[in-house]
Order: structure tokens, then C-alpha cells, then sequence
């Protein structure tokens, strides 16, 4: 089964292997690998461990994208989050749930975020404190830049928290030019191509230690993480998924194999290309232009036919080895094909094979949708 | 290895195999399985799904802890914690931390909570809405009985949450008679012997409805939880660790293939006399008397002898192929051993020569320390 919803991700029979142990995480062995693994986590963000921490947490993306807005937000105070799609509002939900203040700000549909107009809206509004910024929106396929809109908070004296979510690993984050972010989030799996199960933060020092006791919850407060990793590097405070992280140290082996993050970018782009051409090729509209669309999700537009039914689309898909999203998320009726995970070009040419075949038993002329 | 820290306690190869596997959990395949996984575990609680829902949470025992206290207790709401040992003070901590008040009940060391005691606190301080009852205090080994604390709270009029955490298929806990119960939560380790990576509630359906909005915390906010699994059965608010529940599936076929919960409780007792036995034989003192002691975990008195090393004495052990916990759980230095997990009396028996090769490793006279 190829797995492009797109995550959990399709992962090497390596990186499942991992999984089949009993752990102790308190375990001095388990102790020195964990403490590495954390170690190598700054470098992938451009930064080093006497600057950053990075610091795992138990569960999903939106426990860490949670933790890190109770972490340097104290409560009742103000962030800006542009609305650039789903996850923009699931960031908007965690924050206004923890006691905080969003605020949102609209964002073109298919557009990226305009630095510019982050910077007018921190104009208006001195009370904003941080701006909340989802790197690559798997609502909508659209990467956003963290360095561009960085740039104009660090210069309005803002700061920054990165949903790295769907992006870390694959696009470009260098913080040690963006001083301003407190703290970028991501997880095990999506483009790091692990297993499922924690969630990780990479954050400035200074930043935790100043902004200790504000998170509201012993569970999601990282900067009681970052002082708890200090006085005993490669525990946990609670117990972790051990074979979760175990799986990502083989993950982490075969991304420096592979040649780190530019070579997995480029290996995602050219899935995106191979599926953009494919798609055009059996008649059917990405729903973003070229110059737009990310090398990590991309939506379809539906064919414009009677006979287009999702569900029955994502199960002729299904049988033939392609496992794709069954719901909608976009405004118009689209399909949604990740890019994404431990899968190349070749995966990708079967996928619109696929596709094609899908359209076909589902009695959709593709060349009308065009 | 014999992992006996205990949790993550060791497990059998079916549970590990079943990690290996991509999955989407959002496929109608998956929906169904994890439907059906959370119907099973009402009635592990004496309970049907009519009044109580199973609701799952990703992370560890700590997480679904803290979403208990904050989906049924509000902002400022007071809650009883007897103050049993260690996982009663990390319930402590998660309570202040998350802007509820915990109030202290002293426990006599090494004695389960007495009832009374209960109640005399509960009549002293009409504003306590809760009491929270660590039903297996790992720290200290000693069981509690919530079907007696129960009754006082709800006789009292109030409300209780239990930490099943190191309980939860071995010990019995009968929720049809405990109505004064929000919530009893558990892990899909420990008992189980599934992997670790998520936690459950099973809660009461009515109190989730009537404490809507008290949670202060999204990704905590049972009552959302349990709103979305009615909207769509099967599902997942956000990504979980898919191989966890698949291995949890397994888990659950074994306890029922072993006879359930009485079955497991009995494996357990064997393991924990096994154990009980062999250190007396070696001239240990447990630190309990056998009347108060639990099947779950033991802490054995340090040997009273100068050559005593609690981290050589766990390397050796290792060595040996048996995990302990590498670091002291009591106010006197002892070790601990955990008696739950995939093992049997056969294995306790192993641990016991082991034991007693590593104390002679020490140099360590045994009869000395009787």
C-alpha cells in the first residue's frame, strides 16, 4: 500500500523494524541513544545545542503545536496567525481553548502568506506578542516562508512559532537567521519519515527559561522539559514511545543517507512534478498554479462529471494500492494526494496509473474535466 | 531481555509484530477496527457503552491523567488526593499545574487509603468536588480499593476520578457500582501488555456531556473527544500512533484468549509470591508485609551491608537479562520489581537466581541483610 494521504506516511520495512523491541527508557544504553538522537535535531534546523533544545514530546503535532503556545504565550496574550487553511485553524482552536488570544489574519485562498501584511497588522496592534505561522498548510499544498514573514516580525520586535509539521525535514528552516522564533514544532513522522507518536520542538534556551511558568500544564510545558532534559540528559519525564523513537534513529540514518534535507527536497519535488504532469495529462486541474503549489500536498480539483463520487474514487484507488484522503479540504470539491514520505517518482507514475484506471470504472470522460 | 522497571513492561511477540505496518487511520478499514477496539473496553469497567464512552488519547499515562482532571473538574474546582506515593503527587502536580486545586490527604506509609479517612476530609471542606485515587501506587506497590474510597465520595455527594494507569486488567474495577466514577484512565501498556504510546479514559457519558467547556485545553478536552467519536465513529481528532492501537488489538485477543481479568490477576499474584518467596529466601525484606502488598510492584529493602550499590546491582542484573528500575522509588533505599507484563512465574524464578548472583557479584552476605 502506498500511503499518500498524505500522513502517516508510507515508512521503509527499516524504520518499521525498529518497532518489534521492549524498551526501558530509563535504561543507561537508552538513555545515551535518546540524548543523541535529541542531539542531532538542532543541526537539521541550523542551529546547535547551546543555543536550542530540542525537546520531544509525547502524542500528535497538535500536542506540540499546543505546548509551544502555552510555553512562551502567557496566558490571555495575543498571537497573530494567518489563515492560510486547515491547520491555520487548528492552531487558531489550540490557542483560544489554552486561554490565549488569536487573532486571525486573512490570507488570499492559493496565496502565500505576504510578509507585508503581517507586518501592517503588528502595526495595528502593539498588544500582539507573537505571530503563529503554519510552514507547509497540508489544507491547501501552499508552503509559506518562515525567513520572509520572520524577517518582519523580528523587525516590528515580535516573536515566532513555526508549525513545521508537514515541512520539517524537507523545506529549508534556518533559525539561526530568525532569532525571533522561540520555537519551530514538528513530528516523528510526515517528512522525517518515521513512525507516528511524538512530537518535537526545537527552542531557543533563553526563550524557555525566561518564559518558565506560563504553560498552564505540567503535561504540555516545555520549558519544564527543557529543565528536566538539562538535569538528566536522555530521560523522560513521563514514558515515551520508546520504539517510536527508536524508529526515528533509523529515519535520521537514512536522511543523512539519502543526503539530508536537500536531496529529500528534491526527491519530493520531483513527486510533485511527476503528479502535476500526470494529473494534467489525464485531463484534470491541480488546484494550485505551478508557481504555487508545494512539493508536499497537492489537491485536485474533482472532475466536473455526475458520475465523480469520492469515496468510491478513494476505494477503486484503495484497491489498487493507493491509499489517499476520504474526506474533503478544500472550499470546492477537490481530491487530496500527499507527496510525501518513503516513496520517488516511480510510486508516483503508479499512482496517476492509478488514478486513471479510478476514473475510468468510475465511467468519468477525464478530458471534460480539463 | 525481562523488562520488570515495570512499564513498559515486557511484551509478547504477536503485540511487537503488529507494529509493523503503515497506516492511514482515517481508512474505512481502520475505522472500524478502532471502532471496535474502544467498544471492547467499557466492558473491561463492568460497564456497556449505553452510559460510558472509551476515549482514547495519544501519549502516556501522565496526558490522559491531566485530561481527566481538567475535562471534570473546573478552573479553581478542588479535588482530594491521598497522598499515596508517587503517582499521587504527580497527580498532585498536574492538578495545581493545570489551575485546579489539589488537596492533600496524608496516608500512612505502606497502607492502602482508609475510607473513612476519606470521608472525615470530604466533611471538613464542603468546596471539594473530586477525590482522585491512584488505584495501583506504583511508587510504593500498595493496592487501593476505589470500590471502598468510592463509596464514601459517593455517599459524601462528590465525584472521583481513578488512575487505573498500573491496574487496569488486573485489578478488578467495577464501574456499574461506582456511579460517583467521571472517569478511570489507563494505558495501553502495564497491564494490558500492549506498547505504550496511548492512553484511555472510560468515562461516564453524562458528566462529559454536563462538564463541556471545562477543559481549557483542546487537545485534553475529553468532552471534545468524546463529541467527535460520536460525530464519527472510529476516527481520530488527530493523527495517533496507528501501530500502538494495532498492537493493542493483539493485546486484548491474548487477555481474552487468557481468561480475562481474574486470569491476568492471577498470573500477576503467582509472579508477586514467586518473588515475595525468592527474596525471602535470599535473606531480603520486602518493604511490605504481605497483607498490604500488591500484585503489581515490589520494592525490596537495600541488604543493610557496605558493599550495596544500586547501579552496580542493576548492571549485573542486566547482564543477566533483567531490566530493573536504575533509580530509588522509596524514602529507604531499596530496589524495585515489577511482576506485571508477558511474563510468568518461570521468569520470576529466573529473577531470583539472578538476583541473588548479582548480590554474591557484590559481595554482598545475604543472610546479613535478613
Amino acid at each position: 500500500m502506498l500511503l499518500l494521504i498524505p500522513g502517516p506516511v508510507s515508512t521503509r520495512p527499516a524504520v518499521k523494524a525498529a518497532m518489534t523491541r521492549d524498551i526501558a527508557p530509563w535504561d543507561d544504553e537508552f538513555r545515551v541513544y535518546y540524548a543523541g538522537l535529541r542531539a542531532r535535531l538542532p543541526a537539521m534546523a541550523g542551529v546547535s545545542a547551546e543555543t536550542h533544545a530540542a525537546l520531544p514530546l509525547q502524542g500528535c503535532g497538535h500536542f506540540i503545536t499546543e505546548a509551544a503556545i502555552r510555553s512562551f504565550i502567557a496566558p490571555g496574550g495575543k498571537i497573530l496567525i494567518p489563515m492560510t487553511g486547515a491547520y491555520a485553524e487548528r492552531m487558531f482552536r489550540l490557542t483560544r481553548e489554552a486561554g490565549r488570544v488569536p487573532v486571525s489574519l486573512e490570507v488570499p485562498e492559493g496565496q502565500p502568506v505576504a510578509p507585508e501584511a503581517v507586518a501592517a497588522a503588528l502595526a495595528t496592534d502593539s498588544a500582539i506578542g507573537h505571530v503563529g505561522l503554519v510552514q507547509s498548510e497540508t489544507g491547501s499544498g501552499v508552503v509559506h516562508d518562515p525567513d520572509a514573514v520572520g524577517a518582519m516580525v523580528g523587525a516590528a520586535g515580535r516573536r515566532m512559532i513555526v508549525d513545521a509539521v508537514s515541512a520539517f525535514g524537507a523545506l529549508p528552516l534556518d533559525l539561526a537567521r530568525r532569532a525571533e522564533v522561540d520555537a519551530a514544532v514538528f513530528t516523528s513522522n510526515k517528512c522525517l519519515e518515521g513512525m507516528p507518536g511524538m512530537g518535537f520542538a526545537i527552542a531557543r534556551i533563553d526563550r524557555l527559561e525566561a518564559c518558565a511558568g506560563h504553560a498552564g500544564s505540567w503535561s504540555f510545558d516545555l520549558s519544564d522539559l527543557h529543565a528536566h532534559a538539562q538535569r538528566a540528559p536522555g530521560t523522560s519525564r513521563f514514558t515515551p514511545p520508546a520504539q517510536v523513537l527508536a524508529a526515528l534513529g533509523v529515519a535520521l540514518d537514512l536522511f543523512d543517507a539519502e543526503g539530508g534535507q536537500p536531496a529529500r527536497l528534491a526527491r519530493y519535488q520531483a513527486n510533485s512534478r511527476t503528479l502535476y504532469d500526470g494529473m494534467l495529462g489525464l485531463g484534470l486541474s491541480p488546484y494550485l498554479s505551478r508557481d504555487v503549489q508545494g512539493p508536499i500536498v497537492m489537491n485536485i480539483h474533482a472532475p466536473a462529471d455526475p458520475n465523480w463520487d469520492l469515496l468510491k474514487f478513494v476505494e477503486l484507488l484503495k484497491a489498487r494500492g493507493v491509499v489517499i484522503s476520504n474526506f474533503y479540504n478544500t472550499p470546492l470539491p477537490s481530491f487530496r494526494i500527499g507527496c510525501i514520505g518513503a516513496i520517488t517518482p516511480a510510486d508516483m507514475h503508479f499512482a496517476v496509473r492509478a488514478i486513471g484506471q479510478a476514473l475510468d470504472r468510475l465511467g468519468i470522460c477525464q478530458r471534460r474535466a480539463a
